[in-house]
């Protein structure tokens, strides 16, 4: 089927990283695949493509090299082990050959002071850094000879760019580029911009509200497939599957509090106020529109360093039942958000690359169950958006037996 | 469509006692309808026997008045607020006018030993025993002119009868009915037999194996709907919820951990190891079941009296990730079992109802999502039980729109 | 020994309304004593004050009658039995005549805009609102014969004023009584600056920064005893528990986050940034010096109507042992605010009241057990506080000996 | 002050390999010495021996080799880093020479059945197996010239042994050691009673009721110091931190429910009911004790394979406050058993040498608050058993200031 390549935004960070140590691990037969949920029974009689022959690249504004980013993770964390990260190395420098410098653009503080920030990738002109962009997806499609490409953001989570009347259509998006200061645009917006003209499938795996924004969102979808925004991979991803318990016994939630700690680069990009929120309306939205009536809910997500990438999450559920009695229900998450991210970020390749080659475009509905945001999806239940995705399995299943 | 009646095997139990009041409340416009499903969205179009219609009587081996129950109940749970209890008094004595003396028949310590049980109801010929539960049946049809019966078996949890040849063949069972010591028979076998032969609907709301053993289904299912077995309320349904996530993830759960604390009087009978066989049974197998591989898992209830009929349950999921990653979740369920309990049972003899008025016979799968062990049924998702419930009822509101 | 007068600012709140009535259900033999640590071993054979003997009176700015408040709590906690509310009413009815408008000044927008405050009570003068006040207690006193008087304030929190010079000594604070505007004051200012004049022992059971500056902190020592600030009845008392044993084990603490979930009266008004400050700085503080090392460490209170007083608390500890390996303790917290508090405020009372007997001044330090920002106590371990209290009270039954 | 030599029952187990590789690690520099009290603020000026200069030796039933234990250790519970073990390995390797043979008397099949223990060390006759370990003590003492020798029970624990009445006077026990199968005997009687011959200071950290047999503590106690039993290191010690609290506030505690999960060898054995039974009675009693009034209380330990080394425990306290109001506060505990308990031993360690070295005999009850069942001491306040160690720490110094 030709080979595939994944071009990560992000590419030094935390679940790329442990991304890209995953494959190398499942390759060497060092690792399960645990977690890769095409790699179950779900999938089977449909034709994927072999992770092992994924051919990995993509941007960075840091410049760490990649192995050393697997040791710090495996020694802040816990969650590589040392020996593994020593056997895969050689894997890892191979990838590192393919990165190169990413953009800096209205990136905000909280991103551009982050340590090990190159400041040399800070871009002043959209279309000089949109052509920088192009240039290296470009060239990293001839050096490998690729036949297809998925472009994944898994960047940190930017703040939201003021609106713009640029934002809602292609050709005032396109016409801003040659505008002095770029105002509409913001980094994520570039690389998905990029990988529209490119003509690759995309991935928006952060919240980050830039990356598919309706302009791009029509841009992308005229030629290729497209799916985000924001990976479901823990506290969320309990709350959807929680949710529709209540609703089944017709049991009134009053009030779902939701405190979320975590450490680590995300954790220091999210303590900053503009770039939580974000990800905070990304967390809650779905209660009150899945639920229907009015509760009292909030989210937070509170930095706490020693945590790592070690998520710690405790909901609290007030809840009235019979006869107007309060009762409740309470849970802790404790996962490593890459750990949790990573698989699905291979997952969701691995099924943009299935509809690649199925012709298919625009946005990906039967992906909703990957998403706390599903572009374009108002399904909020877990468990429907997880049929959605085995009928979507089933019919491509069908259309191969009928070949 | 005539008038439906309800006769409760333990009515003035916990449950029974708090289906009484909150049916009174509800009637006389004191309390919301909030946890009965049957009065949300999803009934809407599906025409139900008014909950205000429902008459009631039944059986108990305890003698205190029903008025009394409630405010016992008042006193120690506070589910029930004072003032309710004393404005539905009337209503209350009412129904006590409708109840008569249970039945014990090998019914095992625990349950003989309770404070309150009359030791006059022991029986000691099945044949006369059966007879007895038949003519009050009868009686209650007859006095208060009702057009259907559905029985509701609410009462403590037995402990399993050793097997018998005759609780597999029905001609057998019956057979042994003129048998001395009534080998095959315990309490809830009579009760559920008496059901089968008066043409009632019937509900196995308790997990106690003797009430749909293979000759007594065989027969209800002759002419009536009928279903079971042991109502999810509670830990349980927030089990059957969760699991699935961790499938649609293909994370791999290692240890499922499940302790749950109760007093009151269910808590008394479950601290006796035979009778807490069967529930535990019952709440655990179907993890196994469902995620299919091997796991390491225990369900503990233990007899916390303080807690009355405030259950609480704390579940530890420890599960393995990508890359052979261990990570956790737990949660902490803190419920008022009757007030959780009740407005399901009054669902099902809605649903039963229904199933009567419209010829239905044998079990009824669309009820699976009610029962921890739902008969006959092999479907354990919880949400895919939910969708076949919605099903139903799509199906019944079509037929009622056709004629 | 004469009689004793409780005059409460903010009687009509939750914590006062809940100490009448348990004070009043005490002397009717309707509950026991649990939860009052005078009544138990640790203070046999000192003599106090008998509570059924205690007169009691206060300020409020809003006007509920106190039955109507207790019916209230009834309704929305459940904390107080709505049989015992109507059995103690009489009793509530003539605390209700000794009860006066409360002073609003500088009280800030959360407080003055709650329901049912009285803009009445708003003052603009400050040596005519504390003239008023004093007018308040003198009368009391006259009218019940009272030979010893406590002041409690038990109002909400209130917002910091900003600092000035005369907070820091009596005779500039006793000048600007005369100046417009009064900047200097805040009502609680005026509240325990009253008291000093009065003679009455004064205890500050919130954290409202003003009531103990150190000028009033001088008049009041000058003639009686006095204590505050912020009562530890909940989250904070577990935290102060458990601090010490993290320092025995010299494990080392990483981080401490604690969230609080509180509705109510209480919370709407903490709701408020500036009123929040005051409290959260008093839950926190202490672990920093206590243990002695820098830690991440964050608490947050969060208004959630539907647990009214029952404040539900979540604390996660993330510490580090032998070889560096990181560990934690998470704790729940679920108890009822006023509940707590109310007894300790009638031990407190009590052991005021045993002073003033004793001829004690100045701030108690034997009763830092008893709060969160002990006055003048560096400290803050729970248990040695303890030991202080009780061989304080050992010396006392050592001098009633002696005698 | 001449070499102390640290003889290790179980020196192959989880407890006794994190000792040996943290004694290592700290020696090189490689880990900090966080948990253990003796290196902290406490015990400053008190002279200790170093760390550093401890000869380790021991007996295990099983032969695996030290470096291979701690391996096993790193790879299944992350405690140990994977690069430092390989470091220490030198040193892991020195301290496997000293290790001999262990004993199996009456030790029962859950320590007999273990995964890798030799049956050729069951023994038969008791004064031979005695002789056996006696000969070992001196061998060891003799080859590394070792002035002080402290001997230490980390070995798994046994199941108690029928009473006998040579449990209770030293003469008869050493009677008993020419009888035919040594009916009084278990293995752990075998060793204290080598130590007190051999003149040792001996350490039961285990809750193995032989250790401590009033014959075996007599003997101990004419010339050496001891302690035990049962090292309190995680959910034990965060309970028995808190009932205090509860007694502070006179909140009557109705329900303390403890879960305990666990895997690792240790869960192994105590997923035996007979050998949990000492277990549990030394984590429940003391709460009864200290409150002084009967209380619902049950203790669970369950074995949870997936665990390994990370002790996982749930506690759920029911209590009763002012008004005869319910309130609840549930604790989760995570920690690393080994990583818990290892300090703990180096710092008793440490002390009993301290002791040897001041000629104190018999019971150490200024240790009390390292164990469950502190030997001979009624005290279960945790901080007053703290403080009594603090004074003991003061008076030394005194002792060293007035030489």
């Amino acid at each position: 089927m030709g080979r595939t390549g994944v071009w990560i935004i992000g590419a030094r960070g935390g679940v790329a990283t442990t991304l890209a140590c995953g494959l190398s691990a499942i390759r060497q037969g060092l690792a399960p695949t645990t977690g890769l949920i095409t790699a179950s029974e779900l999938c089977r009689g449909v034709s994927l493509v072999d992770p092992a022959e994924l051919v990995l690249g993509g941007h960075d504004v840091r410049t760490t090299p990649l192995p050393d980013c697997a040791r710090e993770i495996s020694r802040a964390n816990g969650s590589l082990a040392g020996e593994t990260v020593a056997e895969i190395e050689p894997d890892l420098a191979r990838i590192d050959a393919n990165l190169r410098p990413g953009v800096l653009f209205h990136s905000g503080t909280a991103i551009e002071s982050l340590p090990g920030v190159d400041p040399d990738t800070r871009e002043t002109d959209p279309g000089l850094a949109l052509a920088r962009i192009e240039r290296d997806l470009a060239e990293f499609r001839a050096t490998h000879a690729l036949e297809r490409l998925v472009v994944v953001n898994l960047a940190s989570t930017e703040p939201p760019r003021p609106t713009h009347p640029a934002h809602h259509e292609a050709a005032l998006l396109e016409a801003a580029l040659t505008e002095r200061d770029g105002t509409p645009f913001i980094a994520s917006t570039l690389y998905s911009l990029a990988a529209a003209r490119h003509g690759a499938a995309y991935l928006n795996f952060t919240p980050s509200p830039g990356a598919l924004i309706p302009a791009v969102a029509e841009l992308l979808g005229r030629g290729c497939p497209f799916m985000g925004s924001d990976g479901k991979t823990g506290e969320t991803l309990v709350k959807s599957a929680l949710a529709p318990m209540f609703r089944y016994r017709n049991l009134r939630v009053l009030s779902w509090q939701g405190y979320n700690l975590l450490g680590d680069r995300d954790g220091a990009v999210l303590a900053n106020d503009e770039n939580r929120q974000a990800k905070i309306r990304s967390k809650d939205q779905f209660l009150h529109e899945y639920l229907g009536y009015p509760l009292h809910s909030k989210v937070t997500i509170d930095y706490v360093p020693s945590l790592d990438d070690w998520k710690t999450a405790w909901d609290f559920i007030h809840f009235e039942g019979f006869l107007g009695v309060r009762m409740n229900l309470q849970f802790t998450w404790q996962g490593c958000d890459s750990i949790l991210a990573a698989p699905l970020v291979i997952d969701l390749v691995r099924l943009l690359d299935l509809a690649l080659r199925r012709g298919e475009r625009g946005p990906l509905a039967h992906l909703a169950v990957f998403f706390k945001s599903p572009h374009g999806v108002g399904e909020h239940d877990l468990h429907r958006q997880f049929h959605s995705l085995e009928e979507y399995l089933s019919t491509v299943r069908r259309s191969i037996d009928e070949r």
